[in-house]
């Protein structure tokens, strides 16, 4: 991390030769310096993943010019796929919650207490139960319930409430409705689950209960981009802790509760610093 | 651990009142000092569970005897399943191993430094490679190839083996064979196996290469009983190690290869150390 | 975990034969049902330490009598220390805050969401920084400033604080001020702090930046109990996390942030389960 | 990993603007195609390092003028320190031991089934328990006593026979003897020592006893390159077991031994692979 403002590239695209130094020349030649470059190979795939971070203060183009003189100088060339952020970007966030409080007041919690540049002006929930708690923290909130009949239209409601609120991108806070397809296509890679098993193992409702039936040693929490495929979105952070015979259902609620809650937060720091890219349904964390 | 001479109970049955206090007051009624008593009540199935351990020196019945007169004074009132053992016992298992050296090595490794109160006098393997290793630790080895047409032959030959040698259980050291159920039913909780992922996440073949393809982060190991259903026994040990974007197929199986020794190895321990209990698919590991 | 009320006896002792069956019949002749019970020698120590947990719904005994009856029938017989609990007790807890805000919001949101059953009634601090966040939640909160010359005075004034809200224990929730011994042995076994490191490595201030002086590869955190020595008093939990070259100290502090939460979080659930006992300067946990 | 034959440079020197983009084109201008490159900026120390393997296939340069041609293209002109390796070398091992087998047998185990490419030619001990367990690995042991007296005497015996088997480097595998400032002069960066416990945390000896005794609910292991300061080198990688007190100090050796094979090995396996870099007693390394 630097304190001064700084532009970060993340790019991806077909492995050849000559990309890093194309990048780094065109870094250079205006005066950029580089604070961070990290760089891998998907040898699989032959595909070229970077993210590299420069330091703008002397950097010779003017802000707005740089995604296209970039794209001009180098990246048609390689035909990459290349997203540009700033350090100074705040994105706007959206939680999205049911019933259960511990995700939900974490996060809260972290962006009051300030530890993450970002903006959170808007909860919606398909329950009025956490309203007061969203009042405390001066955040509007929205009761969308939502039964089989009227998921369409409500969702059109939520996609209203996130343009509106101008909203980059959504975390479900253990928020328990499915969402439809289309609404997913409308936030591609921009919308962050956390689901409480580590998976591929116990995907869909309660994890818990079926990892205690099979007698698991170890219960985990995955966080994951949402997708189509239900739980099957690629993985961005995982984390586990043992359990014994002797944890219960309700004790493994209860230790998976603060797995949840790290889980998805390191998931949030990772959006929120530009470390991830996504290739055929896996990540790439550049940490 | 105590050095001295001492006598271990495993029990379970419907819990019921009085239990505790009637195999306490066995125990101290004949001169035994307790210095190990771990019990467990598995409410959802109202099960108990109990393991004790106390000390012989001033025990006044003979150790030939004790199980008898616990059956007539306690077990049958309660209806209990038990196991006695004592810690000079010294079990002697068998070691069924294919190609891949690491767990082999590793647990032959602990056997001749003394790690385990064990006697290993015989090795099967369905291939020839590890024959020289066990030369070199001085062990029986038999190489008993398997195809699906000699299959149930050669399992017959491995039984004789085993019949021969004494066996009490067995350790499948990534041995690359599906036992038959007979097989399997000739030793009830006494087949350890090790399993190359964190099940039930990639059951079956080449775990690995499925956990690399839904981009997980998090790999594991887990040892199990072998029963029926194939690698849906009971969970003995499990344990994880955290993987990158960066990690291949191949690093992911090199940095299994040390979860799934010691993994094993934890199996094993808890298996001569008589810590554990199985009940409706689940373990009761007494640590 | 159980719904029904039960009784919890923590139990300390010289090792000594017959314990076991002394206090399993004392329990069972009443008509009680043993729903747990861990019991731990420390040979070194020749200690013997239990806790056991049974339901009331039969037992004959009246509830205010059991403590004196146990001690009659078997506590003053063995020399025991004993503390006797019920799972109904619903402790008062004091948090003790400085200026940083996350363990301080953990405790609050968990308090709040019932994780515990704990009542949380009184708030100290030396800073004014977290007033509006007590008030919120609703919670008394005190500003007792501390400096070198008033220290004392300021003590008595918490002191008199924790006895008007009848208080049983503290929580200092990184609270950065040294108690005094006098301070200290009126709530034995009573303070629990959470100190920012892997303890015994790097005690007193700065931890963060020792560790990263030092190159370590892990950070931890720690609770323990508070003593006159600091740093020093009985570590009730313990959890690390991996870090890099690539971690600066403010990613130290940013990634124990998560730690210190959840450990200290920990150490608070032993405590209301009455899982804890003390000995020698090192804790029993029956977990 | 890949296959084809690869150079590996690492590097550091005084962090300035140009230094990636002059690395990356000495290589793409000579036609070769980067595969990994890791590149990490110390702000405090204002320190530079990096990584960068590539592929020789089609590189215009002999492989031995590569360093010179470096020097002169880039190397000089930034002030850099660097090393170059090949991924075909095979390094020159030597272990040092003394009567504990599990790490020595455990290195043994990687080699002989190929794990690393190495050679270990030779095997120094101030005991005679591991000959047998040499011979069996076929590979030279030799006995060098050592005591107060003799000490200097018999280190440089020892450095005489690292010099007759072209040793590049030495690995103390719980080698219970302290070396000489002299002797770890003549291999600086090169002798890597696992010791028992979560440095800085029980340095010396005993530090299981010491866990023990200070009640520490987490137990760990760090390998380290050897410096003058006992037990305070650069760390390369550490882990962590968790303990209880059910845990003696029998316990703690039993899990540690565990912990120990496995961070040694991990610390072996990044020297081989060019991994690592040591600036201000903390390593930077490229995992």
């Amino acid at each position: 991390m630097s304190n001064k403002k700084s532009a970060i590239l993340l790019i991806h695209c077909k492995d050849q030769p000559g990309i890093v130094v194309a990048i780094t020349d065109f870094i250079f030649s205006h005066g950029g310096n580089i604070i961070n470059l990290d760089q891998h190979v998907d040898t699989d795939q032959q595909r070229f993943f970077m993210r590299v971070e420069w330091e703008l203060q002397n950097f010779s183009l003017p802000v707005e010019n740089i995604g296209n003189e970039f794209d001009i100088a180098v990246a048609t060339r390689f035909g990459m796929q290349r997203q540009l952020h700033f350090s100074s970007d705040r994105p706007r966030m959206a939680v999205f919650v049911s019933k259960l409080p511990h995700c939900f007041y974490d996060l809260l919690s972290r962006y009051e207490a300030g530890e993450w540049q970002v903006s959170i002006p808007l909860i919606i929930s398909n329950h009025n139960d956490m309203s007061l708690v969203a009042e405390r923290f001066n955040i509007d909130y929205f009761h969308v319930p939502i039964d089989k009949k009227n998921k369409l239209d409500q969702e059109k409601k939520q996609l209203e409430l996130l343009e509106d609120y101008k909203i980059d991108f959504i975390v479900l806070a253990r928020y328990m409705q499915i969402l439809s397809e289309d609404f997913i296509d409308r936030f591609p890679q921009r919308i962050i689950n956390i689901h409480h098993s580590f998976l591929p193992a116990f995907p869909g409702g309660r994890p818990y209960h079926s990892a205690f039936e099979r007698g698991v040693k170890i219960i985990g929490a995955t966080s994951h981009y949402v997708t189509a495929d239900l739980d099957a979105g690629p993985i961005i952070e995982q984390d586990v802790v043992h359990v014994s015979h002797k944890d219960t259902v309700v004790d493994m609620v209860r230790k998976g509760r603060d797995l949840e809650k790290v889980v998805l937060a390191r998931a949030i720091w990772h959006q929120l610093n530009h470390n991830l890219l996504v290739c055929e349904n896996r990540t790439v964390v550049f940490d």
